[in-house]
């Protein structure tokens, strides 16, 4: 407790010039899908890594890639520890509609306990944690400081991340024993969580061909099949009326929900009431037996993301459309894979087809499911230096999305991630107004402090 | 006998002439949907006038509309006799794509017993039948000519046909006891056809909403319905697996097919392998129990014409969407009324809507069906002059479209139409080369002649 004590200090005494310091990180208008603001990247990538420098970390880089560099830098002193790498992403989203803000997206302003600027929780000042987490180790016991690696990407908000090519290019650079990622919410303001499980996901475009061309409706209706009935039965028959999936071997690799992961998920405040109202719903619908977040956290699904056929436009054309094309994608959970998932879904889309109509089934791609027991070390440690941080038990969530970032660190280096956001579910990340809670930068310093601390000692 | 011997001699003796002066009507480039050619249909339409005047019928006008004019004349004698109103159109489709075309659309070319020609078939040439007819009564036995009133619109290949408004507002001026159109085509070379029923229509939108935005399939699949989904469901239930409507109540009103109607479809030259290998499908699919012709022609059905949701654009995005829209019609047979129908349709389908989605049903209008009893007058007597001028047994067809301005003819004037039409099967209408067959445009003379002489005689 001494050296949480001294952490506590030096983060006390230097809270006010951190906070000088993220706002100069947030000035730079680093946003990466607007290609007018490609210097202003750059010139972010770069004041990240004068920063990283100054800190007293080693082999400071900026990478360049085919699109924003990449910046790395580590600090590797301790032969017998677990490595650390740290992921974080210094590029925002576009600031429009500018007219929505109340103040300057890129001149941040500090009011009510928060932090107003564009990528102040998602993700510099999430970063930004980080860094100051190292700095208060290496100010205060630099014997303490952990083996980590820092990677940052500039991409994270624009369409292809290159980092991904350096990860699968460089396996042994990168190489470390868990992943940590600071780029998510708390389940709300004042629960410190930890995600420790992300869904996979798998796509698949299914066009349904009839005629050859489209038809009269008046000449050809009784006549022959339509392709858009055809569509529908097919995407009827992909769920039972109790919301399960029809797809034969679709659940064969599940993996159960344990009694202390679902107890965990009880425990969230969560009313089905507000959140059905919050999305104008009047009830939920999914897979009996599990409860709303079990469904959307550790149950996979398949959803319908698209369809078209026929006419679409305003008002009446009368005919039979030559196809339909309906765009279809599941939510994976550990242990499915990716692609026999595709190839279950494909067989039985072809079983299920009506004779009338022929099918073109196309793969698009997708990634498999990330999970990181809780009963890991990197889980559990994460646990304490939230407790310690916070004075609050964290709790265990998961995400029902892919963030293929994890899947990749996950499979190439066989990196298990832990992903320990500290923002708030009213940060308005990638609206007007995003906003980071000062108390959660602050705290966040002292439990990555004691995160790295915690994983150094573990030798 | 001798008054058919007059009508062949003199047609025989004209026809040349009537070939030059139908040449004459085709060269106008009357395009009604294209507003260049706002001027040509208005000269088109001053032609046929002058035209008409010129072979003795009475009160010829070029009535005003709000869109092109409607051509007008009468020749009224014969109080005691019934009185025909014919009806046809001298606008044309557009010419696109001009470069397909063998000879210039509006320099009419005789070549192999055909005249090729934008119109020559639909429906200036079919037109054209009919004021040939009439002079060649009015020329050799005047005391014969029918009651009767032309009647040709120049708007039947555009948007909307202002003869629809002009009939409700003149149903006196209009007033007659059968409708007599030739727009419509054989159902082989060499076979003559009546057509004696239509189809009714009548359309719905329905749009089936979710959550009150677009979610991400992520963070929401398996925790809410998917609009997709439940719009699937809807339309997978609109038929049962024999191909019949499930709609409460939709056959109640349906008169069934007669033995000889099913006979005389029956003995149509049709197969189903050509009719399959031509639309490039493997089978038909239909209402169990009846052909594809009785099922096209004669069984009601519902189609979907279009449906849409979420994303429907190249590649991938992962939602699930707030709301999905079909378009949805119904083809109707006598005695279905189209209002009753929707709202049989609206009911079924929101009884049939799960509980996790809303539904909203746009009423988008129709038509009623039309059918002319086989056993008429007005269709034994064109069943007659055909066979008389062609010397060939006629057959009795239906249509499976609607034509609207006969379902306003039948209902405001109460007056019951026969298509009378002659055109065949490869005249490429609405297309390039559009061509009209010589034999059937002389011999429609003929066929004309007669049916007017009988109609007239039946007092």
């Amino acid at each position: 407790m001494k050296i949480m004590q001294g952490y506590i200090n030096f983060i006390d005494n230097n809270s006010e010039r951190f906070i000088v310091e993220v706002f100069d990180f947030l000035r730079h208008k680093s946003i990466s899908s607007q290609s007018e603001h490609k210097e202003d990247v750059r010139n972010c990538a770069k004041w990240l890594a004068n920063h990283i420098h100054s800190l007293g970390l080693e082999n400071v880089r900026v990478i360049e890639t085919n699109g924003h560099p990449i910046v790395y830098a580590d600090y590797l002193h301790s032969p017998n520890s677990p490595t650390i790498l740290v992921y974080g992403h210094y590029d925002v989203q576009p600031v429009e509609p500018i007219e929505l803000w109340d103040n300057d997206p890129f001149e941040p302003l500090l009011k009510d306990g928060k932090i107003y600027a564009r990528g102040s929780s998602d993700d510099k000042g999430q970063l930004f944690i980080h860094l100051k987490a190292i700095e208060t180790i290496l100010r205060t016991n630099p014997e303490k400081a952990p083996n980590i690696k820092f990677v940052f990407e500039g991409e994270e908000e624009a369409g292809h991340s290159h980092l991904e090519d350096f990860i699968r290019e460089n396996p042994e650079f990168l190489k470390c024993d868990t992943v940590v990622i600071s780029d998510t919410e708390w389940f709300a303001e004042g629960l410190p969580s930890i995600c420790y499980g992300l869904r996979g996901i798998t796509f698949l475009e299914v066009k349904v061909i009839g005629p050859n061309r489209d038809l009269h409706s008046g000449s050809f209706g009784g006549a022959i099949d339509n392709p858009i009935f055809a569509i529908s039965e097919i995407i009827s028959k992909l769920k039972d009326k109790y919301g399960r999936v029809c797809v034969p071997g679709f659940y064969d690799e599940v993996i159960e929900l344990s009694e202390e992961e679902r107890k965990e998920f009880a425990r969230l405040p969560f009313s089905e009431k507000t959140y059905c109202s919050e999305l104008g719903i009047n009830n939920t619908y999914g897979e009996i037996g599990y409860s709303v977040l079990e469904r959307v956290w550790a149950r996979p699904t398949i959803e319908i993301n698209g369809i078209y056929g026929g006419y679409t436009g305003e008002g009446i054309k009368t005919i039979i459309p030559s196809y339909a094309v309906a765009k279809i994608s599941a939510r994976l959970v550990p242990r499915q894979d990716a692609v026999e998932i595709a190839e279950k879904i494909e067989k039985f889309l072809l079983e299920i087809a009506p004779p009338t109509v022929k099918i073109e089934i196309k793969r698009m791609g997708g990634g498999n499911p990330v999970l990181t027991p809780i009963d890991s070390i990197w889980v559990q440690k994460a646990r304490d230096s939230l407790k310690l941080a916070f004075g609050v038990e964290p709790v265990f969530v998961r995400e029902g999305g892919s963030i293929p970032i994890c899947e990749t660190f996950q499979s190439v280096l066989k990196a298990p991630p832990v992903l320990i956001g500290f923002g708030l579910p009213g940060d308005n990340i990638h609206s007007p107004n995003e906003n980071f809670s000062v108390t959660n930068f602050i705290g966040g310093i002292c439990a990555i402090s004691i995160y790295y601390t915690l994983l150094g000692s573990n030798s």
